[in-house]
Order: structure tokens, then C-alpha cells, then sequence
């Protein structure tokens, strides 16, 4: 659904790639491309066929600046819907730069990041979830974040929102049915069973998909692993040890570990990211008080926590942490099984951090402790789409209650429209502020 | 000239590009880049024709990884000579190496750093020194040291060695002309002015090769630059204003600058390196003495030197300092003109470094102090080949030497065939040993 044209009048250009490889690629989109850059390489011209590539040299005048490839792509079969070109040059700061300058100085704007995208959404070629997608999937870093923004560029979520509003325009339908029916036949409250269900089978749905963005959000930012635990008891160590890495400062003195520490590892493709806190005690030391605050403040934050130990609490600390972790997957280990402490009847499993014994068990556990999610599902990864779920769900819920408490026909109408706007906010398929657009597509990559 | 085959068995893959970008290029080099590829990208076959690109999905299994571009070359058609196939995908670190595992379990090897221009060369696409050029061209930050390495890649050096050859072996000819003449009529010594002469011109031509490794390398790497001067009479501050970023320390305490600090910037399209040094003075302070040394180490590196003075000098030092910059050239800059100093009669030019006056004038004695070179100049930037050249003129020497002092012509000869090996050892015509080629190759970028 095209809904605002692009600015047909500019051929943007701009570095795709990231500073000091071998190679690098400058994009090229817009009505004049092909004319472009056919001025600045001899055997590229306004009729050069699409998709083929080209070993040539870019010119300025009578200086050869590089020998590049150069791809041509012609609208609408390009990434943008527009003609593009893009050149293979060899990857210097000068050769690209200059590369840059010499489009610039023949007609080309230097694009805003995101900008081929939205152009590419802009003339139809995906719509704005799918848009959303590109950024995530460039930046995402492990298994499972990398399937849900693929497979939501791919238009997984798109095909399900068509769906719902396939749905939600037969129910609307019905309504109108009823309307009709009322005004004729002078019963004003038609049997609303079938409306009903199919109602409740929408927001079901809906419901669903707003839900998944907890796990889609873990999964996608990584999953919140606490750890937390007395002093000294081993969880700078603990964690040293799976980062296999320095990153976290280890020491003998008690209550060294003040400022938490952010680090993540990748577990059977899944992302954990630790939170590393200071120890918990009971102490008259103010900025060791404020380190207890953030412990508590990190299991808030968690999904999991790890509950480090190396003897038997007692049962007001059991009671205390349970309670603390209502809600989350709580995993007690005790640590330091070298010392010869005895295992501890609380624990879930024993290891020790210091001997790099028993992390195995303890990532299994992590693994296991993730978000279980099928092929088949949608995961909802974005704030935005989450949100706009939710006002879906909102207009459903009051399109329930004016079915089951017999409301007028044209009240729950107007309820139904605003479930298809909010519905229609995700993929962009209503007329999209310019803000909004301007949000998304400025936190992209530059070339993109 | 092909002097080694490639590997043919293997087929190698890199990513080409800088991590971290909107797009990530992977680059796939050898007999099983169109099989390979073909077993992960439906659309592609071995019978895909060449320079095509092609809009398609990388999977594994049923595992959808990218969208991505394929960009087909055939043999020798191809910048290593090899079927090549370079993919354009979503620069993501999780996708390129998954696309990169993908490669390895089908069958491709990763390829060694500037492995794909060593199989360039080994399949005679270009020369030695053409290859080295590409690593240069990459890693060329100046439009002087850019010029340079694209016409090195382009073949100007190569064809100029290979006229020099040309000239050797007409000499070499005439001079087994004489040997068959000396042979049949008796007679030892034939006239060798005409052989001299084509002897003397192709060492001029050699020594001017060499001396411009001079002028190359400088090109290449820099001017550097040397400030000196007394402590306090504004280095750092002059160095901060011409770099236009803080990155020396600036202190009004005498002796400061104990480490010499090298920075550039691009003048005329030219790199100057600054070598920040410690002020020259008097002084018991053993580090202080260690700043003073470096100073004068760092005018015996220099090509310009930048003495800045806020007072008439006395004769001794003018003397000392003229003596220590011989065939250098001496910049005698007077600082801090807003005090009112009035102008010493030694000054080449004056201004203020803390408020940017007369920085400009100081631009363009800078430029003018760089070497000269024209668009017909062939410049000499690697140290190989001057070492070669260097070679080929000693023994070109003793072939004059020969010519002149009516030595025989087997012992010209031989000194001939010197020159000849030596020039071939620059463009790798002559076998060259595994050694020098990894010892080349190594230094590349991986994917080039």
C-alpha cells in the first residue's frame, strides 16, 4: 500500500560499509542513478541492462580515482523500487570519500541513515514492520534474535496483522448486517454469539502477540540473568568464568564489586546478559547500601536469578529470596565445591567458579531457564508494535463489552475502527506521521 | 608472465569488508565457487552466467539466513583469474559468519590475508608490484599517496621496467654481437661507445628510479615534519592549531613535552607528519637531556624542520641549527606575534599559533617545501623494489665500469644478466621465493 510518495526529485548516495576493510560499497538510488554515474564511469549508461556488473573505473574528469564493480538495478526490481546502482570500490577513507564528492558534485544528496529503506517502504516495497526489521537484523547478534527479525522482514508478522484485519473487517461486516437488520426489522438486539466469539478469537490473538514481546524483548536485547549472592562468595569469579574473559575486577576484599557490571554471553543462541551486583549484607557503609539497592533493583530487572551461595541460608533468607523472586526462574548454586563444604540441601547445582568445574550443568540450566519459542510462533521485538498491540487490545475489550452488554451497533463500530488503526499503525498501512517515519528510520545505519 | 600455478584444489572465502556496516561483502575464490554457492543460493547454478547479480536467499537446509545480492565471475574474467562469487549481505557479525560456517561446511577454506590477490598474481592477472600496489591504494589516506598506488596498480612502474628490460636485452644482444665478432676476426676489443652510451642511459634511467623511493616514501608516509625550538616558545600550541584537535598536551611549564608525538594533516593533498619534540635547552634534568636528544633525532628524520623562535636567536645558534638541517629545509617561523616582540631580522615567516594567525602563510611555505612530482613522473613507494633498483644499479655500474675498462664480454654479461634478475625480482617475472610472496602477501587485509 503506497501511502506517500518518495521525493521523486533527489538520487541520494552513500558508504553502506563500515571504515577500513579491503573493500567497501557506495549506494546509489533515485531517478538520475543510472545518469550519474554513468558521467563518472565510461561503460555505464542510461540503458545498461539490469542486474548485470560491471568491472570499470570511476573518473573525474581525465583522473582515474579507482577500479570498482558496479551493479545496476533498475526500478521497480531494486531494493528502494528505485533505479540503484551499487559500486564495489576498493575500501580507503580517500578512494570512498572522494568517490562521494565526485556524486555529490554531479547531483547526488548524501542520504539520512535509513533512508534507502524508507524509500524502499515508502514506494511499497515493505511496509513499515518489515522496515523495522532491516535494523534489528543488522543488528542482531545471536540465533534467536536473528530468526524473529528475519523472519519478520520476510513478512511473518505482516501476514498474521493481514489476517487480524481480515477478521476484524468481516466482524465489522456482521455489525453492519446487524445495523441493516435493525433498521428493517425493528429488533434492535440481534443475536451477537457469533460476533462474540469472533471477537474474543481476534483479541486471543492479539493478546498472544502483545504477550510474546516480554519473550521477544529477553530474546531480542538478551535475557537478564542477576546474579546475586553474599560477599566474596565467587560471583565476580562466576561470572569471569562464563564470560571467559577479565571484564569484571575480582578481588579477596569484601564488597569490592560496587558498580554493576553488564556482559553477555550467546548459549545455544540465545543471548544472556549478566548482570554483575555487590554482595548482599547488611552494612553502614552508604555506597555499599547503594550496591544492596541496585541488587535489588538487578532481580527486579531479571528474569533469572542466580542465587550464589556457599553454605545453607537460613530459612528467613530462603523465604526472603523466594518471595524477591516470585516470578522469575530463581536457580540457587552453591559455589566453591572445591573448599570441601558439603553440599547444601537448598542448592540446584554445585560448582565451582574458581576450577571451571560444574559451568557446564549451570549452562544447560541457563539454556533451559530461556523462552521457549516454536518456528511457528511470532515474536513481537519492538516497543512500537508492542504498544500498538496493546491499544488494539484495549478497543477489543471494550468491543466485547458492548457485545455482551447489548451496546448499540455503532458504538462498538467505532471501537473496531480504532482496532484496525491501531493494527494498521504497525505496518503502516494508514497514513503514517512524518514524525513517526523520522524516529524510525533515523536510528538506522548510514547506506541502509 | 605465470610463474607458479595457484592451489586449484582449494576455494577459499573471506568477508572483504570493515565489521560493524549496514552491508558485509563475503568473497568466494575457486574451482567450487559456483558449486558451493549454488548449494546455499537456489537461484544460482554453475551454468549462472557471469557478471550477473542475482537477488536471492542464503540457506542452510531449510534455514532461511539473508536475503542477499550474489554477484556471479568466471574464469579468467575475474579479478583473481578464478570463478569468483562475492555476496552482498547484511552486515551483521551473526550473518556473516554464519554465512562464512556455511562456506567451510560445504567446502571453501578462509583465505589467508591478500590471498585473493595472491592467486591474482600466481594466474597472471598482474605483477608483483602491481599487487603490492592494491595493498597500498587500501591503505592510501593522501590523494598524492593515492595517485601513487593507483598508477603502480594501474602497470605505469611495470611497463616502465619492462622497457628498461627491453633496453637490457638489446644490450645484452649487441654485446653477444661482439663476442661472435671478437671470436671470428681476432680482434678483442670492438668499438663500445654505442654500448656504453645504452648502458649509461638505462642506469640514469635506474638511479632515478631509485632516488625517487625518496620522494615516495615521504609521499607515502608522510613529510615529517620536525617543530623545534626553546621550551615554551609554543610547539604544542602551534602542532594543536595546525592538527586542529588538543591532541598534545599544552602547559605553560617549562620542559612539558618529554615524548615526541606524531600527528598529520592533509595539505595540497599531500600527509605531513608532525614530530612534536621536547624543547631544546640547557638542562641537568636527565629526562629533560633524553627530550633533547630525541629532538635532534627527530630533525635527523625530518625532511622540513620548523624551528620556532620568539627572539633573535645568537649567531652560535643559528650557526649550530643551519649546520644540523644541511640538506634539509629549515623553516625559521617566528611565534607569538600578539606580544609585540617586534620581527627578527632571521625569520622566514611570523604568527601567532594561540590565535591562529598567519597559519595559512605557514600551510603554503609547507606545501611549497614538498617534493615535487608531475603526472608523467614514475614514483618509487616501496622499499623492495628500491632495494631491487639499488641492486640493478651496482651492477649496471660495473657494466659501465667493464665497458669502459675493455673487460671481457662474458664478465659484462654476466653483470648484465645481475641487472636483468634484479628488475625482474620488482614485478616477480623471475621465480620468486615462497618467502618474499607470504612475506608480501601477509600484510593485506583479509578478503583482498
Amino acid at each position: 500500500m503506497i501511502v506517500q510518495s518518495s521525493n521523486s526529485e533527489s538520487t541520494i548516495c552513500a558508504v553502506a560499509t563500515a571504515p577500513g576493510g579491503a573493500l567497501g560499497i557506495i549506494r546509489i538510488s533515485g531517478p538520475e542513478a543510472l545518469s550519474i554515474v554513468g558521467s563518472i564511469c565510461r561503460c555505464i549508461t542510461t540503458t545498461t541492462p539490469a542486474n548485470t556488473v560491471h568491472f570499470t573505473h570511476i573518473v573525474d574528469d581525465a583522473d582515474i580515482i579507482d577500479e570498482v564493480l558496479v551493479s545496476i538495478f533498475r526500478a521497480p526490481h531494486s531494493y528502494t523500487g528505485e533505479d540503484c546502482v551499487e559500486i564495489s570500490c576498493h575500501g580507503s577513507h580517500y578512494i570512498l570519500n572522494k568517490v562521494l564528492e565526485i556524486l555529490v558534485q554531479r547531483g547526488c544528496r548524501i542520504a539520512e541513515p535509513g533512508e534507502f529503506t524508507k524509500r524502499a517502504y515508502l514506494n511499497g516495497k515493505m511496509d513499515l514492520s518489515q522496515a523495522e526489521a532491516v535494523a534489528d537484523l543488522i543488528a542482531a547478534h545471536s540465533k534467536a534474535s536473528h530468526y524473529i527479525a528475519l523472519s519478520q522482514m520476510r513478512g511473518r508478522f505482516s501476514d498474521e496483522l493481514h489476517d487480524l484485519r481480515d477478521h476484524l473487517l468481516h466482524l465489522t461486516s456482521l455489525l453492519e448486517l446487524e445495523l441493516d437488520f435493525a433498521d428493517h426489522e425493528e429488533l434492535e438486539f440481534a443475536d451477537r454469539t457469533e460476533l462474540l466469539t469472533l471477537a474474543q478469537a481476534i483479541d486471543r490473538r492479539v493478546s498472544q502477540l502483545a504477550d510474546s514481546f516480554h519473550t521477544g524483548n529477553a530474546l531480542k536485547n538478551g535475557i537478564p540473568v542477576a546474579i546475586v549472592g553474599a560477599p566474596n562468595v565467587g560471583k565476580s569469579t562466576l561470572l569471569n568464568a562464563l564470560v571467559g574473559e577479565e571484564r569484571a575486577i575480582v578481588s579477596d576484599i569484601q564488597g569490592t564489586t560496587r558498580d554493576a557490571i553488564e556482559d553477555t554471553i550467546q548459549l545455544g543462541g540465545i543471548t544472556f546478559r549478566f548482570i554483575d551486583t555487590a554482595g548482599i549484607r547488611h552494612t553502614d557503609d552508604c555506597i555499599e547500601q547503594l550496591g544492596i539497592e541496585r541488587t535489588f533493583a538487578a532481580i527486579e530487572r531479571a528474569s533469572v536469578v542466580m542465587w550464589l551461595i556457599d553454605k545453607e541460608p537460613d530459612d528467613d533468607e530462603i523465604t526472603g529470596m523466594r518471595d524477591r523472586c516470585a516470578g522469575k526462574t530463581l536457580l540457587i548454586v552453591q559455589n566453591k565445591i572445591d573448599k570441601d563444604n558439603g553440599r547444601c540441601d537448598i542448592a540446584d547445582l554445585t560448582l565451582s567458579a574458581k576450577y571451571g568445574k560444574g559451568l557446564d550443568d549451570l549452562r544447560e540450566r541457563l539454556i533451559a531457564a530461556a523462552p521457549k519459542t516454536s518456528d511457528t510462533d511470532v515474536i513481537v521485538t519492538n516497543a512500537r508494535h508492542y504498544e500498538a498491540l496493546c491499544r488494539a487490545h484495549d478497543s477489543l475489550t471494550r468491543v466485547i463489552d458492548g457485545l455482551t452488554s447489548s451496546l448499540p451497533s455503532d458504538l462498538i463500530a467505532e471501537d473496531l475502527r480504532l482496532t484496525l488503526t491501531s493494527l494498521a499503525d504497525i505496518t503502516g498501512g494508514a497514513i503514517t506521521p512524518q514524525e513517526t517515519l523520522n524516529n524510525i528510520f533515523s536510528h538506522f545505519c548510514v547506506g541502509k
